[in-house]
């Protein structure tokens, strides 16, 4: 068994991992840790929860946590894994942090988004972006892996294949995103009310959001240049799920079919992909599944391609890949403790 | 023109007694408070409503207010309107208080209920009970106007006459109701946050919810017999709107065609009152209007009355009769300001 | 393997039930029917679904589905299985009937309540109405088994263990419900497109709701005397989950401790009944769940008991407990392929 | 007083129109029309406007409406009104569609995206695009009205003065737009059934949405060049409101300065224009209200302008717009009857 920990237990990334490790076949829960409620039980927290896991809140100490596992989930506000995480951490565990702190390799381009100092630019190196689908031979080595962003691992994955056939004018991308409410966090703020939320469509960190670097990164390695996008994310009234909507300008002589036989080459084989036949993808395609749905349209009126794609933010977006990452890094079925999340009906 | 002062201007009943006060033709708004927001503009914190009042908001100065006003509002958590409101306040200006600290005649109740002591007992005698339908008279001369609840107008006007005229037995008297989460406030909580509303219906303070002493109060009044009510709330994933469902033994004899009659005779001539034809009342009916819609059933085989109210929480279960109780005491048209609230299609 | 058919596959119902078979261990698929897609993949009617389901829909022939299946399930608009169950039928095979034609032991009060006559009532005396909790040993051996109903189910659980202990006074009982909007069906209807129920929350069926008798013959026998229930649902702006409110007042003597031990005993070792601790239940703790939660408080003032139940409807209320049906029917493990569904924290 | 008919009054446009005409000063409803109510008081459809408007709904016979009329509105499905207005009617009286009939002058154009015959091209040159910020002269002579789609109202408000200007390269426009549910009607269709749409975002009509023509007549009339455009709607769960994210690259040189003076310039004076300051537009800041309200920014980045603009689809998209015609048409002032519409806090 995989002893895991998880340090930020009760947000609404953390709580869906302990969901997932609860109910996962290869792993033991040893620790959590929540600041918020620390000294309570994880099931008073989560009701709904209770039945698959109510192990004890603590107060994090990582060196304790780290005692007791082998994989040690960080699940903190982005700038706080950076002071925790030490090579001396990464010599006992594994580390899978689902924050932003280790995801930019250039530091400069992390400060410059997230206007603070970073404090451990020498594990950048080290630390391995986790969109599985990319990096997968990397995760298996990796001691310290960067879980992906949400609108991120929606975007990359949308738009990857078509970077990486040369299909698409690499100048001309802009991902338009719109995201359900626990992409906001649990955290009590007067934006994420309910009657704030409900019955409201708005546009929110609109050329200065930080999934954007993250998603540069990652297109300009797939393209061998330096790409950069236009990302506008949008806040949605549901609770979970993300679409992306992404705008390419066709190359010269590109061809319908080229499209889907660059999709189709990219992901053989991938077991959380899914590429749509006739129908587009729709977010609750893939609620509470590990799934990137993905589809697309050409528009030989304006020779654009329009590529959307939805996860769930939580899952693949989050939690789900998480434990994907940790499928990898430990040799085990990269689908064990994610294959029973089969979207419902409703 | 009365000019009038709010209170408490940002939370949501503040923020829709703003509303209804900026856009009142013989009102003009003189002082804004806001402890939150205070030295920012109103229509930074309700953009929405930017354009039909924009001033600036205050650290509260009651006596500054009252200097330049006829009438203060005060919209503020439960408890502090007892400390702020004193006789020579009163000798000012008129004072209608949304929140509950002038609404129990009985200290004891109050203090039971709210588990806090009152430090101006020596007012209750002097503040009217605002239900507008009940008191209208006394409210006319009142100088301090206690506003009732919202859970509290919806399940008194609804059952008003049914004691009234004597129909029921008033020990059986059970009222199911369920509220919209503007009833919850603006307050910064996890149980408020969207991804923990939505989706989601539950019951919450069962045999303790404050409102309750308020409804047996007032129907023991029209009973002349003391009344014990109860009383369930619930928590519905929409912003705006209760609905109450009251639940009452017929009293031998009674006839259906009683009922009708009861209610039609009470509440006759009211502007603000919609019987019911067919249809029974639904929270949209009455959304954004300052009506109490009331339907009902008999029901032969139990021999129970079923009668059903709805109102906008917001309006009449809080601005909307605030401002009509300020209507009636300043001895202009009681709909003024407020017809113009009818609910759209949606 | 159990060969398994679904009659009405593309309603709520019938497609959580093909998600709950599909990925059963013990069953196999073998027929799928539906009026409105014949000729049709499931999956292109449910895309989130066809991941693990996509045979094709058949214009329904019930003879030739018995041919290849052990059991069939009707999920039908009621009125409909009446007609096509036969003994011959069920000589071939199990039935178990989602809708509500078998559900009445007594064809008068069915045709009073449901205005229709019943062409097979020699078949109600061998029909078992499949509540699990009450009746196992009869499903058992049952060939025609009647789900019963969604408010049914969350209303007579919650009840059963105060009337079975003789805790409360039968004549009293008030049953105030309220239902996500899958429980309206998937038939094309204003009153269920999104504009109407958004943002809007309603009492309907009052007085005259056809779950009424079906309660009150199981509650009935459970007191050993003719119980008769006022029932009133509500509808609520959210796909999934039923809540029941339910009153009842208290015999003489009975004390607020024998009002738990009355629901341990009764529900002790039950795998799909929780009974909450302190907190009570709410419809999201039980989300995608064959799990009925009940909680109560007891109210002095009063002397009543406030009990209130939640279940999925579309799981325990419909799919769920038809697949625990088929289990207990069947002889195998009655959690199996409902053991997955535990609810997430959003 | 302007007498006014509706055919087609119980849609959701057509209801709003009816709301909005019963409660303007100088207007008297003459006529109602609708085929699925004929028969039926107009409250017993709309319960909720019953209090204002409670007319006879008649099976359409539109002479017998032009006998009592100065305006007819016409809130039917495409490719009715067509076959509908004449010559001979446009005699007798001003006739405002809500459709898409004559909103296309190049008939061509409109049977190529509506896939249909136009019965009526003669009537297409005298008709005039009611888009009332841009052709307020002409709306003032019509006799023939097309009033604007919703998505198209918000679309080309929100880059009309940017093209104007010149200051964006006209073939770089991208347009991402979602809308509440009510864009798509009150027919009985599934995908409008509220658990199709709660829970959900997707996008749709990529690539082949009918405004896209309606957007892109009017944007190259203001450029003086064919302009085409990318558009691309998505259904948001909620009732009401348009946003439009509108992406444009920046002409060289262009500096951000310009960009908020165009805006200011174009729309100096316009009663239902609202250029935002510091916050970006949200659909609840402009529901139900005749308002458009625009923001941008500036990405240097990428050097392109992203303007963002909300209306009320219902409002400013149909119905509003539709009264804010009639008024400038008849010489009234152009706020009458829309000027109350004030978005409430919530």
């Amino acid at each position: 068994m995989i002893r895991a920990a998880v340090i930020g237990a009760t947000g609404y990334a953390g709580s869906q991992l302990v969901a997932l490790l609860a109910s996962h076949p290869a792993v033991s829960l040893t620790y959590l840790a929540s600041h918020s409620y620390s000294g309570q039980y994880f099931g008073s927290v989560y009701p709904s929860l209770e039945p698959i896991c109510n192990l004890m809140l603590h107060e994090e100490q990582i060196e304790e946590a780290a005692k007791i596992s082998d994989v040690i989930f960080l699940a903190l506000p982005h700038g706080m894994a950076s002071f925790k995480v030490t090579s001396d951490l990464l010599a006992h565990c594994v580390v899978i942090d689902l924050g932003a702190d280790f995801r930019l390799k250039d530091s400069s381009v992390y400060e410059a988004w997230y206007k603070t100092h970073h404090p451990s630019t020498h594990l950048l190196e080290e630390s391995v972006y986790g969109l599985c689908e990319l990096h997968r031979s990397a995760i298996e080595k990796a001691q310290l892996i960067a879980n992906p962003g949400c609108y991120t691992t929606c975007s990359i994955l949308t738009l990857a294949p078509l970077l990486s056939a040369g299909l698409i004018d690499h100048t001309s991308i802009i991902i338009d995103s719109a995201s359900g409410t626990s992409g906001a966090g649990r955290s009590e703020k007067v934006d994420s009310l309910f009657c704030e939320v409900n019955e409201n469509y708005k546009a929110y960190g609109v050329a200065t959001h930080r999934h954007t670097p993250e998603i540069e990164q990652e297109l300009s390695l797939l393209q061998n240049k330096e790409v950069v996008v236009q990302f506008t994310p949008h806040l949605v009234p549901m609770n979970r799920g993300i679409l992306s909507t992404c705008y390419a300008n066709l190359k010269d002589g590109v061809e319908e079919g080229e499209i889907g036989d660059a999709y189709r080459r990219f992901y053989q084989g991938e077991p959380f992909i899914r590429l749509m036949d006739q129908q587009l993808p729709e977010t609750r395609f893939v609620r509470s599944t590990n799934v990137c749905a993905i589809g697309w349209r050409v528009d030989e009126r304006t020779r654009r391609v329009i590529a959307i794609g939805a996860i769930d933010n939580l899952v693949k977006g989050a939690a789900g890949q998480a434990v994907q990452n940790m499928n990898i890094r430990f040799g085990i079925d990269e689908t064990m403790g994610l294959s029973t999340l089969v979207a419902r009906g409703l």
